[in-house]
């Protein structure tokens, strides 16, 4: 059960986590350099690998998503050639960060939709590395990176990838994908708070410096010693509380999660046309609907929200130039097909009432 | 009263938070781009500026202390001559970061010493900015930042503090020093749990890029919003968690808690001396004991510390050279007489039983 929260929470994360993983953030903390924490991190790191699809190193830093991105780009693409993949505020972000240390060639379609095959293949014979987010959270669009991650290997071009709204409910393959490195968050489908950003790296060949903070080599010699260390004090009551809702993940089981995040996906999104709600996402050639989230078109949004609110429902508005156009419904972590009826119920009477 | 410790922590951080802390990190979690995070934060900035000495904008990572210490480095030393003074391990962390964006004037002493006035006054007469650790914790020696800052102030060059290890239990003059930033740690002197990293900037000019995750100009931007926001997803049970030390912080006072720290660190030191214990500190010219973090010479610290810890007293050991050659206590945040009393009453058993 989700804990304490007045209202249901249908944003794209921070998600409301259970109890159990609330709870957890106020047990008395390790000693960041002694055998509980060290054995702590090795349980998340376990526990993380097969949401991740693969066997690579798993690093925490503390931090917000994003820090595990630019982590991941920066010692990737420094003084490379790579290409990205924008269709949505997260691609900008991936492009924006790799600008900083790589020479970028944008794969650009409207938000909402995806690029072509064609444009993502004549972008791939310029560069040496890939960047895709998986889950595109501003517009509702999960990438094909099965299709994706074919063109790129079948061109030797370097695949790294964000998952951070993806890990947790949808699969995540990183082995199948031949992806390089992996960024992923907490506060999404895995149902923890956050502050801490585990990546995976399944190859640190052509790792360059990155930021002090955030070179992923430290990580790695700080996670290697006797003590499973990290290289700075890390967010302690926050790795308390991962393992627990990482734990509760796997008592769901991997498989039954993802199913249960497809089903209720489709759930609101047949609710939303049934009632003559217009859904936003077009995914085109190379995506799908996203499993957890969900862009709907309606009329002011930001009034609708405010209603909703009132009801007991907490959903999102658009993103940068989404603003004012849409709105988004998370379906992730320990959102249930009740709370899903509860939204369309509520949005059909606020819809109604208007 | 400190919580659910097993034994009396004198690391020298994290500390171990009061009870009212360690709770407020299981409430619900505000949304984070809402009125109640906003007033959290805003909160915190208010909470903090007596502690940094200055009105400043303060603004709060999500990340460890280096986080903090780099988004301030980056922005103000790129492509600029800085000096930094290195004479223990945090002032070389602040070197080796600074090294990756400008370029580098070592003013170096022995470890647990201070440069001299000379030495000093003569590299700064090559450089912009002078970066500078307020409270060495590897070394237990307090920098006097009143003569630094006027050495630097006659120069013109700007000053960059570290304050991690001082703010909360001994004063911090941001005004009074002239600086241009300083960053904090929360979990030293203030007694909240770690993940999160105050930066204070007195002045704009001259804060050029940073990395992406780490541009204290988003920070900025996001915080001056309506809805006072971090630019990334905010660790928010930190944040609540450090409301709450604050606020212990406010009621103590501050100069009675600046008082307590001096007094009790003055309290270890003489036990020590009377024990025939050598303490390691040579503060030198620019420096005095440390008021939050003590060190002493001892034959096989390692040794020293598990027996320490078997009768329930966690002290550290020394850093980089310094390992198997010192102990370090700290007299942090929730430190007490009584606690002090009974690490002397425990190493005096220790040191005639070997």
């Amino acid at each position: 059960m989700p804990s304490g929260s007045p209202y249901i929470n249908f944003i794209p994360g921070p998600v409301t986590p259970p109890e159990r993983v609330m709870k957890a953030l106020s047990e008395p903390m390790p000693y960041h350099r002694g055998e509980e924490f060290s054995e702590l991190y090795e349980r998340i790191m376990e526990l993380l690998k097969p949401l991740f699809g693969g066997d690579g190193d798993v690093l925490v830093l503390t931090g917000s998503s994003t820090a595990g991105m630019e982590a991941m780009v920066s010692g990737f693409v420094r003084r490379r050639r790579v290409a990205v993949i924008v269709d949505g505020k997260f691609g900008e972000r991936l492009r924006d960060i790799a600008s900083l240390y790589g020479e970028v060639v944008s794969v650009e379609a409207r938000w909402g939709t995806t690029p072509s095959i064609e444009e993502l293949e004549s972008s791939l014979s310029r560069v040496e590395t890939l960047l895709v987010v998986h889950n595109e959270t501003s517009t509702g669009v999960e990438h094909d990176m099965n299709a994706i991650s074919d063109i790129a290997m079948d061109r030797g071009v370097e695949l790294l990838v964000d998952v951070v709204s993806s890990i947790g409910g949808v699969e995540v393959k990183a082995e199948r994908w031949g992806a390089k490195a992996l960024a992923a968050g907490v506060q999404k489908c895995i149902g923890a708070p956050p502050g801490i950003a585990p990546v995976m790296i399944m190859r640190w060949e052509g790792y360059r410096s990155a930021p002090y903070y955030l070179d992923l080599t430290r990580y790695r010699e700080a996670a290697g010693k006797m003590n499973r260390e990290t290289p700075f004090t890390p967010a302690l009551p926050l790795f308390r509380a991962l393992k627990e809702a990482l734990l509760e993940v796997h008592e769901e089981g991997l498989a039954l999660r993802y199913e249960r995040h497809r089903r209720i996906s489709e759930k609101l999104r047949r609710g939303l046309e049934d009632m003559g709600v217009k859904l936003f996402a077009d995914p085109g050639e190379l995506g799908s609907y996203s499993c957890t989230v969900t862009s709907f078109i309606i009329d002011d949004p930001e009034s609708v929200r405010r209603e909703l609110l009132k009801r007991g429902i907490r959903v999102a508005g658009g993103q940068g130039p989404l603003r004012g156009k849409i709105l988004r419904a998370a379906t992730m972590a320990n959102v249930r097909e009740r709370d899903v009826e509860a939204l369309l119920f509520e949005l059909e009477n606020v819809l109604h009432s208007t």
